[in-house]
């Protein structure tokens, strides 16, 4: 056969002990093999990356099962159908998926890969549907008005506000009319983007800034419902400056999950007792049957001009290790994205 | 004046650094003063002792104020009225309220210790209204079935099983219909109370036995409802045996109450996401409205022999300190009370 693909691979070489390296990963060219029945080639157009990715590089059990070793990283990613031996997938198709950190997915019928194919819709760019309108809009979306129970009125804090997730958990308490919004993020520069640009009333660099002092000027005892993607000292901070009978929405723990083994809890956890508080976490993946009203609605604001959306796009496969580690390094603004 | 009454009285003599002393009060009498108008004298006979006071030693906003220093130690006891200015409260009746530690109070018109008295029910024995049908009572009552969200059928662990309120959490879980109650306890002794005499299904002595282990063993991720007294590492275990979807009602965290400082919180809290747990905090002040229906339900349980209640009685107004450091010595079996 002539003009043979050739598939650029990132697969996991070892577990990364504390913070992760590039070079627990590494780089392998295979060729794609002919399709067999029923399956569909498809090419990544963009990888997506998570903070939670981290998490399945541990040998723990946890909701996802650990990322093997010498396997392709699984990872979502944005693509094109360039091969199909299925009806159900027709070539020239764009579809999301765990397609995994690699140039070329062969889907196999029935796989969990193909089951978790999603066609993206028509007029909406592939890298949106890895953020603002897909697993990413969806978790701020429902962690935000379902798991933290969102009313208008609340005041409302989150941490890793400049992510990918916070950056719209914020926009979607603004919306829905929070009294006020505060964000928390690394740099002066992220700071001034989220109330500049996108409408939180007040933002909180924790890199420069003393954050229990400043949280206590902004919003000190009156925090209604704080959505948490760090964990660590802020949420410690957090919890000091909580509303009576306030929520806690966990996401995420990102300030943990390079350590060599779980170090530290919220000190200050006892705080749920003197302000009853409720501290709830939650999976984006517990509310897919309501995804398709709640992209309708993420559709909307976006179309309104209400939400923006932001990716940070790296470029090259060859990028992919250095990108996932700027999640870790607190480099992107918004979505964290490398396109192939 | 002949015959004039001492006042016995444990006052706070300095805040602990560490764990509490009983060196960390003093004694001292004072003459009763002749009553005012609108004033109360009342003879404690029996002084309750909870582990929520150990906070109140510390000089740290809370939901109730620091105690002050030099002054009566504040606590829950029940006495008899035995002179009277004042028509709500005749010379015999018997009442339980936050009288303090000491032989006598004297209580004030309008006070917050008048706010806080409420009569003793005919027929109940005062230990009793300071115990299963006091605020212990209520606690369990009330953080079992509405913070925890108890549903017949639950799979319930209780820590601090053999404490006042930890007793009653389970026989009330067991009343109501839990598929398995599990108690967490101290010692060879309260673990086999509680299976023997409680009708708990099954007790882990945490002295003595692995807690991680044998909570696999017991209900691996099958736990539907903790009712958490103690945090720590039995926090943590918990966590890792949690069902999905699963609450814990953190009721209190006494391995953590004579820390010189806040040490560590749960450091598995992101088991919060991994099992989509809900963590909640309560204040048994908050459901005194309901607490009359509370009562009559637990009576009616304990005049039926369903609900067992237990008083650990100590004796004497010099063994006050003593018995304090009995809660966190873990000696007390069932509700800690010294008799006058």
């Amino acid at each position: 056969m002539t003009n043979e693909r050739i598939n650029g691979q990132w697969r996991l070489k070892s577990r990364p002990v504390g913070m992760v390296k590039t070079t627990d990963f590494e780089y392998v060219e295979v060729p794609v093999a002919p399709l067999g029945a029923g399956e569909v080639l498809i090419r990544n157009l963009y990888l997506s990356f998570d903070p939670a990715q981290r998490g399945r590089l541990n040998d723990v059990k946890s909701y996802a099962p650990p990322q093997p070793i010498g396997e392709v990283m699984g990872a979502f990613a944005a693509g094109e159908v360039v091969e199909s031996n299925n009806d159900a997938w027709a070539v020239g198709s764009r579809v999301v998926g765990g397609l995994g950190w690699q140039q070329y997915a062969t889907v196999a019928d029935g796989s969990p890969v193909m089951q978790s194919l999603r066609p993206v819709p028509d007029g909406v760019p592939p890298q949106l549907a890895l953020g603002a309108l897909g697993g990413t809009g969806l978790t701020a979306y429902f962690g935000l008005l379902e798991t933290g129970e969102f009313k208008a009125g609340d005041v409302v804090l989150v941490s890793g506000a400049a992510g990918a997730t916070g950056s719209v958990v914020g926009q979607i308490a603004r919306i829905k009319g929070a009294r006020k919004v505060i964000g928390i993020a690394g740099g002066a520069d992220k700071c001034a983007w989220l109330t500049n640009d996108l409408g939180f009333d007040a933002a909180i660099d924790y890199r420069n800034e003393d954050v229990a002092a400043r949280l206590r000027e902004e919003c000190g005892d009156a925090i209604d419902l704080y959505f948490d993607n760090v964990g660590g000292e802020i949420l410690d901070a957090a919890l000091m400056n909580m509303a009576l009978n306030g929520r806690i929405a966990v996401c995420g723990g990102i300030s943990q999950y390079n350590e060599a083994a779980p170090q530290s809890g919220p000190k200050n956890y006892l705080q749920l007792i003197v302000r009853r508080l409720t501290m709830r976490g939650f999976l984006v993946s517990d509310f897919l049957a309501r995804a398709p009203q709640a992209i309708s609605e993420l559709a909307g604001w976006i179309a309104a001009g209400e939400l923006k959306h932001t990716e940070d796009i790296q470029k090259g496969i060859e990028n992919v290790p250095q990108t996932f580690l700027r999640l870790f390094e607190g480099k992107n603004r918004g979505k964290q994205l490398l396109e192939l």
